[in-house]
């Protein structure tokens, strides 16, 4: 029997989120379950709990780019610096629920493509150009998408993941919630295998 | 050859410093390195980077209890969450330093019991009498460690140390150097463990 959906609350501008996705779609599939993304700004859930943003403190700051090259090298990726690492994701998050809604295959695509333009070709994902080519290279009609972004519902059903988000303890990105249980961080991915294997633990 | 030392930046009452000391022990062991600990106050670095402290926000500050109890589980560690866990340690600090110039060895017993009256037993570390019958335990002299600890010279070794850890970046609790390269929580021992296998990735 499948297990419920995996939750993963995240930021697109988050290197870890980008980090766990695929690790996390492996292990679901072992244990027949499916993960459910749900972009978002981490900076909006940050400021319901006032917390620092992840970048304060230049010694916190430099580590963190880093450890983020260092990770992805660790994980096997491709990685180049993004040129500012403090974008705002909204019009990327709208987009991916705009998507999904028509095609969550396609979402899911359009997902990863915006995680690699971000982290391996150092694109400004905080432009509605750059949103809307990725969109198009995919077959996405990018005038249509990038009308809808604009629309009140797009836009009112992001907030209310934001909060939705903060109600269920989100603090950072990732953030993913298995039959409950919390996990933040691409370095609990050993828990979450053990968690899925075990039943909890 | 042996390798240079690993150097552990930590503060007694982080539970991923209690966590990652024994593994990281191991690592150093099956490449002939050792591990040398410098206890400090988290706060105190914190504050030079004006860094809230890690249990600020209440979301934060429930998934931090709920985690390091799961970890401590997942690292197969008897663990009790303190009854207070924002405790002072500049006096388990200075006691450390006082007997690592006697006896390395004894140190590390010393700070291996600091850890367990803390996570195991919900004893306050913070308490002269708890750490001077933790190091009664070991047939060190009480009363001469006590009376140390408020030495102008103890205490100025502690703030040496601050400043020092602050200078090559700390932040964070525990905070790793290995060839200088730095790794910040328990979880990067994966990596850390990827790092001595292969010099370096």
């Amino acid at each position: 029997m499948a297990g419920s959906d995996i939750d993963l609350y995240f930021d697109f501008a988050s290197p870890y989120a980008w980090f766990i996705t695929g690790p996390l779609d492996a292990l679901a599939a072992e244990h027949g379950r499916r993960v459910r993304w749900h972009p978002l700004m981490l900076w909006a859930v940050r400021k319901q709990f006032r917390l620092q943003p992840p970048m304060e403190g230049e010694a916190r700051r430099s580590y963190l780019l880093r450890d983020a090259a260092r990770s992805a090298r660790f994980f096997g990726l491709e990685y180049r610096e993004p040129p500012k690492l403090v974008v705002s994701t909204h019009l990327a998050a709208r987009a991916y629920y705009w998507i999904e809604d028509r095609d969550g295959t396609l979402a899911r695509r359009f997902g990863n493509a915006v995680f690699a333009a971000f982290f391996t070709q150092a694109r400004d994902i905080g432009e509605p150009g750059v949103i809307g080519d990725i969109a198009g290279g995919l077959g996405i009609d990018r005038d249509e998408l990038l009308t809808a972004t604009k629309s009140p519902g797009l836009k009112q059903r992001l907030r209310d993941r934001v909060e939705e988000a903060a109600r269920r303890g989100v603090w950072g990105s990732p953030f993913v919630f298995i039959d409950g249980e919390p996990f933040f961080g691409a370095d609990r991915l050993p828990q979450i295998r053990r968690w899925l294997e075990e039943g909890g633990f």
